[in-house]
């Protein structure tokens, strides 16, 4: 990877948030889009929080992807900082299935907005960050139609195998 | 089975929904209804989606039966591209139980109906389309008339084995 | 119309439900399908629900639409009783906007479909029962294709409106 | 128990609920009240659901406490037929938590009431249940004072052993 | 009416509620069952509602119907000091529609039960208890069989009135 | 009112939410509490949010009481940056009746609280903020306790009033 | 404005959801972002729909906003036919105040992301919009820190008049 | 540890809720602020909880901590009898995952509040009750800074951990 800056931080709000955010780390691998990757909670640590959005665009980052859970402050926040854009991956870690991390990420009110994807998809995260780089990245074009083309074969594979394995499995009344 | 072809298409949001989707294919294969089984997602293949809508009524098929989780939005696709009926199933793999897929299959807007059933109740989708199926298929209106005396007959067995269970398993108070 | 019965019964668990379902009485028409149309409580008149389920199939009828509102039992308790297709509309008239009857309706335990469109949603109901009904009726799925025909058709008038009507109501700066 | 009919009827919507019911049993049991234990299914065996009610204050029993899970519709089919309370106890058996069966059982509308108690507490089903036969029963009214008093020694009990368990098991600061 | 006590107290949480309760108050009346009617609120007089509960029994009360809104704790604090029955009507008053009246009223935890009917349903507070009195009272089980036959013929009218209702306000296709 | 600074700061995301917070205000001034109200919004002022959380306990503070609706970030925002009590009262101004904004209030992770009262209910926010400063004011601990006794006099009169109100408003059976 | 082609498109599930989207055209037309503004239905216009998504990129597209109330596929059905980033506003058009637009918004299943906004917050949309695309404009990151700056200094005012509009108002007993 | 009466009363509804209430115990403990541990139930021992808060004051306690799930009255219950400042813990043990217990507590009426902190969030009802007797204690606002800075250097220690934890974990390719 050359010396620019990572156009992404992907900010968590809590290390344990990790595991889930994994699926999002990974695609942007895949697509070869580097990042930085590191921890702040608009709670514990504001100011750091305040600090990494504040100082993004003169840093070369491009885009901003928060995760956090229950009253999931953290993307507003940075949001509140930046006019860089922000995306939110609400966490599903309280008892109430990720319902208050959505609504705290995604109700924002008029001016400040936070782009949410669905709770715990980090995997959307990584790849509508990699749809804005690719505005300007014709090679990111490709690589995001390589990822959608992969997508509609896998899909493919699968019809092709869901008969097989439905006839192996239960020895179903199917097409027979 | 003959060679007319099958008048229900069962087509699965991914494979992963198989699983759930078990009692509605055991269902049709004891009413004896022949299905083809595939997979086609709205948004990862969405042409191949639209194609299975578009192309169902001169292929032969009767009713199409759709499940999917999360943002459900594969019955509609489907009902969008055909005036056959379309049966929703919503299946609850996100973390908020299934609510998610259960409003994008039901709360469709006036003018593109889908039938939806109940969370994760394949079964009921087997029984949905034979139901349907039966309109102009008296041996088919049997099969469902035995099937309702065989859900009333078990009732009953359960009914007389009940108070045998509970008293062997809690030496209860019941009817001594 | 002919002497041949309504092939559709519409059951309202109450007459104040009759504004709500207008739109659904008015796609028949539209759609010139026959319906009866009625009043039954699965709670304060269940004899009579139960008789118009139990006699549906020998009365000629082919599909049962019951609108509720509230814990609406109705669409189930007359599934329960016929295994004709029975068409479920949750109304909105609880102080909780229809979830009651919305779960009331769609969330049947297996072995007793009902067949659940959105909250308030006659429209969809009479649509459905006419693709229902079109399965063995040519004529029909004609009067269903120039349907979905005419709201492709406005969608498109309302494409070339908007921009207009835009421009007239708020002098927007779209297009110039 | 003496020759008299057991005043109370607990129907299950099926065999599967008795795991939730049980604390019911052992309360009436504790409480000295017999009670006959059956199955019926609002859905799946209608009729049978029906009789039970309709025949049920001729039998000599006195209250119905009906539990159900998904679009419980038990408790209130039973009320219908029937100018007897009914107890419904929604079972938390679907995906989303029992918030189904508590709507379906609570939200009647009105004119056929369903006592609701919350969600799997079928012990409260059968409490209430003897509190409505206290009010010609003395002696009942004695062992639910009694069973008042137990709760509330068994709180003291609590409260005198929580600080020594907590002392015990983690060494904690409170009060030394 | 006689010099017995009455043996129903309503019990408000707020003078505010008495419009939700009126038509718990006219059935009573139309059942010639005599009841109190007072206000008395958990939070606000703690002291006045425990009196209430704590005396109801021996001052002949057989039933407490209490109403509240938001966190409506008052027919659990009124379970709490008394063995007879405790229906409970949660009030719509909050912005959530009533589900936190709902929730605090329904999910008594194990040993102290509340009767919970629907949100604003007072009707079937007040025939819910009329049917606990009727079971030592042949004349109201009289009264409440002719209320439910009332109801029936009220949907018979209904259900006669709607096709002239429905012919005569939108010239509809009904039957002809 | 003295020279001593005012120990309550009532901050607003908005100066629309004056409305709801009226009830705030005016017990605050019936139990002699000075206070500054403000206007701070955690999104489109951060660093105005920030300094004044950041510099309230040199300025003599002691409580802040915020106000926020939809994705309601500013209690939190707050108490991120003090260690004095913050109380945040939800606003109903969203679509979803203040979900959003309880959620995101009151789900705080664990390290950093903020105290909630319920939705628009600042009445409460002052009378919290009150028993606070009550613990060290012997004068407001007697306030509070005259505001306790009046609310109790209030339901009394209530309760006196009601049966005249009933009798009078619909000629109502009550106690003649 | 120049011939450059608009490099967004407004896109609304139908014309009603016009008045909601207002305050998206305003604030592009205030940040001088040309837009194109059409209506199409995922439902009722599928190949429309589809149309403008799959041709979206070589019209010089680069972000597409789609509004929907109900079970608002648009957007979701918009982002499989394309790599353009996809931002979506639920409309609160639907009895449950917008819960299943937001739900089938947000919740797509990993592969195919949508950017959503909170429900009814067209101008979010639009400055969620601005943001990206100022990442290859310095004209528009200098007007969005225009905007920032012009709702500090909004809340600002309202800062220093609200303390003067609560006295004028209610005489209160702020800081004298 | 001085003779002087705790300041704190953590009451529980049942000793079955000690587990999730440990970490408001061990906050206690760090901060060095005594407590008494005890158990009241606001239904099984309505004499006991009101006692508790009837004397509080009068003990020399400062703040009631109540943790209660389901339909949680406790902490309302509490509040009723005291000017104390009562802080409320919802607990997740109902099968709604404690949304029963957070409306219980946090939607108070007008006139009784009780500050409500997240489901399950024992430890920031300690932190919150220590802000409290932080306000004339000023050792305790330098424990409280710590705990603060104590966060504040655990998130950055995390942020230091994480791409090294990454890039170990699963050879990422973050920032190579």
């Amino acid at each position: 990877m050359s010396d620019k800056p990572a156009p992404i931080a992907i900010v968590l709000g809590s290390d344990s948030d990790l595991e889930v955010m994994v699926p999002c780390l990974e695609i942007l691998a895949q697509l070869e889009i580097p990042y930085d990757l590191t921890v702040a909670s608009a709670h514990r640590s504001p100011e750091r929080a305040q600090q990494i959005a504040a100082t993004a665009r003169q840093r070369g980052l491009k885009i901003i992807i928060a995760a956090a859970g229950w009253a999931a402050h953290l993307p507003g926040v940075l949001a509140a900082r930046t006019t860089l854009p922000v995306i939110g991956v609400p966490i599903s870690s309280s008892p109430i299935g990720g319902l208050d991390a959505l609504y705290s990420i995604v109700q924002m009110p008029p001016g400040v907005p936070v782009a949410a994807v669905g709770i715990d998809t980090a995997r959307n995260a990584g790849i509508l960050a990699a749809q804005i780089l690719a505005l300007d990245d014709p090679r990111l074009v490709e690589r995001l139609r390589g990822l959608k083309k992969q997508m509609q074969e896998s899909v493919e594979e699968q019809a092709a195998g869901i008969q097989k394995q439905w006839r192996e499995r239960l020895g179903g009344s199917a097409d027979e």
